[in-house]
């Protein structure tokens, strides 16, 4: 066992120069927060437009507010069950277990604030980004859609730096186990806002489509299609909620990740700078913010990315620099709490310079960022090679149109997780074959990425904000063509920040998961030493046993199974709206021909009912799937679970996101003219790859990153109580297996039941129980 | 150390009555082969129909046969490039060095023979089972079809047993070395044959279809289009000769990997045991041929499952009935040599009953094989849910036409990995704690599942064959309507039979890929006891390892850039057919009034060049992918790698084969009346999900299987070098990158040549360049 197993923490606190380092950083954060509402004060003090204008606005402000208190109603009772669940896991002192329990709620409450905030001022800036094109021209339209995305932007950052500053403060050694608490709260409800908020925004997207464009012939946004004002609420709810929440629990984990293993590596200050190099990413994000000016003649998107290089560029020399302040250049003046446990040898200090080493893995995480908005923008923007190449397909039809956007899929997923593939491996040299230090520094490489978070949640809320803008202009007919035309270039803007924006999430989610992934091998190894193993016990450990196999086999399925889930889910929602579109143009008078006007409400309505039910079965089976594995098939096979599942989650992740991004644009290339232009044989096809592409990019791409963060979190929980139940003194095998049965059972009852709501689209005459 | 790295295997001998039984089984490879023979002349002793379907058959073997002999030419080069690296690699004697690279030889020429001779009575039968439906009916056409399948069943499991047993004979303990060299050269050839002839089919068929049914409005199989005799020369080629070979090398590999194991768990028994489990299995086939009688009234499907589970049913109590006459029912029983070598404890006499074990183990492969033809009936079958699903969506068009197939595609991927974790873990536990015997028993399983592939080859070459029937009769234009009937519905039952081989080859893929994980887990550890490593080195073969995760991240890479490689290529090949027939209908005079004849010759040529020059990429990136990451990260991301690649690549075959083939017979559904008919707006959407679904089934998915094999396969070779040179006496950090860099540059090389074939779709004036 000697020399495997590594010891425990010696008791690490922050105190000294060191706690007031914290002090500022929370200061930093509410800092943030201040900002934040300087934004908001700034993008609500414009002028809201036409009466039109504001009654459109109204309905989507009032569909997206009604769905997302639905919503909380729903995960309410689900972060209920989650609290008393983490009361009852084991933890080393019962008020450790009380305080994870409370963060957790903490993290769900920040989470789904970043989203119910951030919502509820985009669906307040559409508006006015609308009245501003039509009036006072481009500059200060897309100054607005900035300004929201800012707020947001500050918001996730602040509440995230808050909430870890706090726990770090208070809680000082028993951070590590406080905030996993706050990281699975931020990251579970992350995952349902995501979910619930891409099967809606899809479902309305989809129905609307179909109903509208395909049997009607009617155009996108047109007000005689009673779905379109939830197609615009579900560009909120799920575009801005959803995605700020992930946002947030993106940075909230990888914080949480970096803070869990910082103590192991670099001892008290490993629990204070990952705090720092936050910290001066919420300074650089104002920083980013202030100096992206919309300048006429200048392209929106190059705007956009000369505020993220400079910022980025800025925060990195910052970043080393304060690294070199701060923390030492060799391990031996680490001092006495800094006593660089390593999983190899406790006593032994490694070579290397900590300052170096940190600073360098900072920097990667900042490389990675940027290369990562290199690449999405090459694989899914209008003017490079693929998106032309899949435009130039639609020449021969929908079939050639979709296999070749499954290829820049497939190809910009590879490449993408080259990059992701690279920095963790470099990352984890800079260990210099210390195990802790090496994890450690692929979540500062994490931190790294942060740094850069502010300004990426910015450019992803000008999305949604840009196409909700163009929709209410669309729909008032208040808009001149020189504003409209202003829109559309905006919305194009938005459709490549949110595609990039969605290579970032995942990116965090690799890093973190790989942290995690160290937290929970030594959550393990700890139990392990403990349990009074055997050797043949601890072989099991190894990677070379098919058990492993079986994990990676299994976490990969549970990928694929997601994915089906939520493409599935969009397309039974869809077609509930079509069959609610159909039913009000056949029974309300006169909508065809603008007299009659339909009941936007009612499908508003429909489609927040179905959302909620629908994000049940793919949540549901992101907590119980690494339930069951655990405690049925072992703890070794559990890990291989991660890694498949972190595998095959990043390929697939970037695959949908950027083949949806790709058919999105080549349809956008021929609607700007390429291949015959709107209504050609061509621009059908496109259609046709655009609306596949749909639940690809906005359901169940994006969802991914919250699915591998939430299971690997719940592994990092339940780590001991699995290991305990399996090995050593307390082996209790029949309630291993009752736990993971009771896991089985639940997975499987839930997606029978999913499984019964059939689709009714292709039914000429839906099943009344669908609609019940 | 000592506890952990396994003692080398003892001198193990088959001599006496275990000698005999092996020379009995050898026989009974000879009787196959027999078999085989008289099978060939039943089929040829078929009369051969008018003379336009002679002048047809024709040109369709003289396409085909010059397809293979190119090939073979190209292939020729690889394995002469290959024979000397083999030689290059470490072995323990000289002389295994050299048997091992003559056998790797004669694995690769018994591929290629399988490949080429079955494909060679298929082109000679297409055209007796149209001749055969058109005069006497439909259950003597269907049994020349299904004995065209049992002659190259028994040719597959003739060979394969032949090869097996004659190494054992004479080899002796240095059979497994030599096998692997066998298992190689089978593995290595069957994806070439599997990718090239895959690309070849589907360039030919989506060409042919794109130019024809989609640009000029003329039928499937219609003379006047220049594409059909190669789109029927790809039937040959590549569901034929390419799934032919694949097929044989899964019994290889899979009998290589129980050989290799054997010794370790169960001593000299070890080495004989597997070979007589499929010498059974060689019995129950030639039984099944004779049992699967076509009878009027009776579905073609049902008869042919219905031999398919009487001869499993019959194979699984004979296997237990022999497993307990010959294996003893204790560890301790086995003898002196049977030292029952554990990877955890070397003295230590497991407990357990190897009769039992073998007898479990052998049972749970044939019930895995009865359990995926269930489950891919299920979601492939035109009577069942899930393809109904999918012809319903085609009312709303080919976007919901193609989201449902991707659905389907990914719930019956989960569902069948998930059947596959049982199967491996059920085996798993065989072990009762020893992981030789746990690995031996997985590798078992596998053999389980060969009793099955003579009925299961034979099931598969009936697909092409009833394919290739129908394309003649069309063209030949001498066939009765009822004549035709006959062969639509033949046609459909072998569509069916297609996708259950997939599903089981890939089945094939895991046990084997999983066992041979155990040997190179072996390998790995033995070399590292050579190698005099430090705790600290040894500790890095934890799973726990973030190199592990890189190592996943990437095996689940390899697969996406093969699938995308794969459908790019026949996206690329298929442009170029489309340019030729274009051209063709322009310059030749009359061919659209049927005055004129098109040059098939040509089409076919381009074809070859195309598919021959588009398989180097995928083959390259196959060979050196381990290559690169083994030298290159390390034996633990090595492991990694193949765990990832396992995982992602079981997923990625079972949804792309059940996609593709969910979508095909949704479109015969609505082919056959459904949903408007042949003709209609829901027709035209199922064509567009068939075409999707085309390269995915037939390039991509089913070379995914052969793809695990040949980098297991060389994982397992290069083991003993990539451990020397990382850990120990002879670490060489230079020699080991270089090596890695070496093998990047190559795979760098082949994509960006690969990437400036562009493809000629949707260009109306194709570059030049493209057809030089």
């Amino acid at each position: 066992m000697a020399g495997i197993v590594p010891a425990a923490v010696d008791s690490v606190e922050v105190t000294g120069g060191n706690l007031v380092l914290v002090i500022v950083v929370a200061l930093i954060a509410l800092g943030a927060l201040a900002m934040a509402y300087v934004f908001r004060s700034e993008v609500l003090s414009a002028p809201e437009g036409t009466d039109n204008m504001k009654t459109i606005a109204q309905a989507v402000q009032e569909g997206a507010d009604a769905y997302l208190q639905r919503q909380f109603r729903t995960l309410a009772v689900f972060a209920g069950v989650a609290f008393f669940a983490l009361l009852a896991l084991p933890a080393d002192e019962f008020s450790v277990r009380i305080f994870r329990s409370v963060f957790f709620l903490v993290g769900a409450g920040f989470s789904a604030a970043v989203g119910y905030l951030g919502m509820s001022l985009a669906v307040r800036a559409n508006l006015r980004v609308a009245a501003a094109a039509n009036t006072v021209g481009r500059e200060p339209a897309m100054t607005i859609g900035l300004r929201t995305g800012a707020m947001v932007g500050m918001l996730t950052v602040g509440l995230g730096l808050l909430g870890a500053s706090l726990v770090v403060i208070f809680f000082q050694e028993d951070a590590p186990d406080v905030l996993e608490g706050f990281g699975f709260g931020a990251a579970l409800l992350a995952m349902f806002m995501r979910v619930g908020g891409g099967i809606f925004t899809k479902a309305a997207d989809v129905g609307a489509d179909l109903v509208g464009k395909v049997e009607n012939n009617i155009p996108e946004d047109d007000p005689r299609n009673a779905a379109t004002i939830a197609d615009n609420v579900g560009d909120n709810v799920g575009d801005c909620a959803g995605m700020a929440a992930d946002l947030f629990e993106s940075y909230a984990v990888t914080l949480v990740a970096a803070l869990i293993l910082g103590a192991q590596a670099f001892g008290d200050k490993g629990l204070v700078y990952p705090l720092l190099i936050p910290a001066i990413g919420a300074l650089t994000a104002v920083l980013g913010a202030y100096i992206t000016k919309p300048t006429a003649g200048v392209n929106g998107l190059s705007t956009i990315n000369r505020g993220f290089y400079i910022s980025a560029g800025i925060g990195a020399v910052a970043s080393v620099v304060l690294s070199f302040l701060y923390l030492p250049t060799s391990f031996a003046d680490f001092g006495e709490q800094g006593s660089v446990l390593d999983l190899i040898s406790k006593d032994a200090t490694p070579d290397g310079n900590p300052a170096l080493i940190a600073s360098i893995a900072v920097v990667i995480g900042i490389v990675l960022a940027a290369a990562i908005l290199a690449l999405t923008g090459y694989y899914t923007g209008t003017e490079y090679k693929p998106v032309k190449d899949v435009g130039k397909t639609s020449l021969t039809g929908a079939a050639t149109v979709i296999l070749s956007g499954l290829s820049v899929g497939f190809e910009s997923a590879v490449y993408t997780t080259l990059v992701l593939g690279a920095a963790v491996f470099g990352a984890f040299l800079l260990g210099t074959g210390s195990l802790a230090i090496s994890l450690f520094a692929v979540a500062l490489a994490g931190c790294g990425l942060l740094t850069t978070v502010g300004s990426i949640v910015a450019m992803d809320t000008f999305g949604p904000v840009s196409d909700n803008a163009q929709g209410v202009a669309e729909m008032s007919g208040d808009v001149s063509p020189e504003g409209a035309q202003i829109l559309t270039d905006l919305d194009a803007v938005g459709n490549t920040t949110k595609a990039i924006t969605k290579g970032i999430a995942i990116a965090t989610a690799v890093l973190a998961a790989t942290a995690l992934f160290g937290s929970y091998a030594t959550t393990a190894l700890e139990k392990l030493a403990d349990a009074n193993a055997q050797d043949n016990e601890l072989f099991s450990l190894f990677v070379f046993d098919p058990s492993v196999l079986v994990g990676v086999l299994l976490g990969s399925a549970v990928v694929f199974l997601f994915s089906g889930l939520a493409i599935n889910a969009v397309a039974r929602a869809a077609g509930a709206v079509v069959y609610e579109v159909r039913r009000q143009f056949r029974e309300i008078p006169g909508i065809m021909e603008g007299t009659g006007r339909p009941e936007y409400g009612k499908v508003v309505d429909i489609v927040t009912r179905d959302s909620l039910r629908e994000l049940v079965t793919p949540g549901v089976l992101a907590v119980m799937a690494p339930i069951a594995v655990g405690f049925g098939l072992g703890f070794t096979a559990l890990a291989g679970f991660l890694a498949g599942a972190i595998g095959t989650g990043t390929l697939m992740a970037v695959f949908l996101a950027n083949a949806g991004g790709a058919w999105d644009n080549a349809k956008k290339l021929v609607e700007d003219g390429a291949h015959g232009g709107k209504g050609s044989d061509a621009h059908a096809a496109t259609v046709i790859g655009d609306t596949v592409g749909d639940p690809f990019k906005d359901t169940a791409g994006p969802a991914i990153n919250p699915l591998i963060k939430v299971m690997n979190l719940v592994s990092l929980l339940i780590a001991s109580a699995v290991v305990s139940l399996s090995i050593g003194d307390d082996k209790n095998d029949a309630a291993r297996i009752a736990i993971a049965l009771v896991a089985v059972a639940i997975i499987a009852v839930v997606i029978v039941i999913s499984k019964r709501r059939e689709s009714v689209i292709g039914d000429e005459v839906p099943s009344p129980t669908t609609l019940a």
